[in-house]
């Protein structure tokens, strides 16, 4: 089956989302659409590994926001399509960045992976990891903050630019407290399945939506 | 092992393939040259999945036709690599069109999959997805037509043009009369055994070489 | 775990690598650094399937030398990345040369096989397959020489040129005495469980450092 929901959620409303999985989908550039997404557990992280699914129709020269973890006064981690095509990721401060091919009109499968003790940090798509660089050892992701999809917040959940949006679909985003193998990575990229995400949970997350943004719900796998 | 076989049927005789899988070689630019597949089962059909393995060293503007199902007076499904690149496939009239990346030098796995009650269509290139499109609901597939690959018959398997014809490999062609999971069409992609698929499957099918058509037999997988 | 080490090994000492698998690392242009590896058995090869996965910042107009196997006298199987991006691999004398896409700045797994009964030789490309071209039918590679990465030896271990060498992380290299199946080469890049590679196995074969080679160790799989 294949079913799609919009949601205009002007009363910020808790939505039970329909039995996942799920496609957001953000049809428009806006400075007002977003997800929010609750993490089972505070995001303490001294590593993770981030994985998602987007397509995008926006090219050329555009930022784009992948994902957004902020607290009061620090975009704990943010991650990005820079200007240029490559990826990149930024815990409170200057980020780190890998040259990747461009994100193409295809669904494109992107994990995260960053370990604090040794500082390693990569990015696999579909399943392809890029050179490892070492970036921020030592450092801690702080709890406490909000999780959301779709706008860069450049304060506490707000004062979004449309220009940095995300347009286009976006699923299947999990988050772990450490560094999965490069094998379960190319084992996510070809839906096979994994223990549950510990820190959220595709399938299971409770997610908020802030604007209008449509939800296409797909049958099981 | 890998042994190669030349059917020259000027007889249109019914030639019973080697043990399969098996791999069509079209090697020049011809308009007669082409295999037609029995089905299994009428193509009255609401949904489909169809999928198969290319590799094509033609390049530059050339339209390229990769599936032709016909009846008496209809395209009832014909799929095609546009001039410009995209692919596409027309249910007897107006096309929907996929932007993808090039098809390269590569085997490259295709699949395609519609579905009437939605509407939905999408396309499936090494396993990553389109976006998808709305297209056709409602729409019946019409039975009693005949299946050929490496032309495209603008008429009841009559004339063809070169310039649309099909240069290189084509195999692994398999189709299903519903859509499969996103994850299952990337396990096709990935080898991973599947149920056999019931509208024909090229394991098994029937194939009925129509001028030279070469055919590649390798060991089973 | 991720750990790094460099060797030195100015006295060409056999130096027992921590446990498998690793990453070896040659992080500069440079005619003196490169890898021995051991072989299981003599390489009297008329099949052959050799693996691996490679990053490579070098782009451009470039000469790489993937792999290198060299008797007394002859360039047994060298494969190279040619000049305008092609791969090859020689047979002692002319070589053969398949079109393939850019190796970019993601980890690329790529396998050769050749088959001396056919002469059928191919290139795969993140499980991808190439044509399949008729090289040295009829031939055998000889035994008794060395395996090297790194470098392409013009005598018996000699005589580097640094602007062939290999720059970038080079791991995961395997070789068989036969051609695996095209599925069996996919899993191969999905990371699957496969029977020991009979030739060499990249998690059991003994390397010896010359120059510096860094080696990255990570966690099993």
């Amino acid at each position: 089956g294949y079913h799609s929901f919009s949601f205009f959620s002007l009363l910020q409303s808790v939505v039970s989302l329909p039995t996942s999985p799920s496609i957001l989908v953000f049809s428009n550039e806006t400075n007002t659409n977003y997800m929010e997404i609750i993490a089972e557990k505070p995001l303490q992280l001294t590593a993770f590994t981030l994985c998602m699914r987007v397509a995008t129709e926006l090219s050329g020269e555009r930022e784009i926001i992948l994902f957004a973890y902020r607290t009061n006064n620090f975009d704990e981690l943010n991650v990005w399509r820079e200007l240029d095509g490559r990826l990149s990721f930024y815990l409170s401060g200057d980020g780190v960045l890998f040259q990747v091919p461009y994100l193409g009109f295809l669904q494109t499968h992107l994990c995260f992976t960053w370990d604090s003790s040794s500082g390693a940090a990569a990015v696999f798509m579909n399943g392809r990891k890029s050179q490892t660089k070492i970036y921020r050892k030592g450092h801690t992701i702080r709890p406490g903050g909000r999780i959301i999809l779709g706008q860069d917040p450049d304060n506490f959940l707000g004062n979004f630019d449309a220009k940095q949006s995300f347009v286009g679909e976006i699923f299947d985003v999990n988050m772990w407290d450490s560094v999965l193998s490069d094998s379960a990575i190319q084992g996510l990229f070809n839906w096979r399945k994994q223990d549950r995400a510990n820190v959220f949970d595709w399938q299971f997350a409770e997610l908020r939506p802030f604007g209008a943004v449509e939800v296409i719900n797909v049958d099981p796998i």
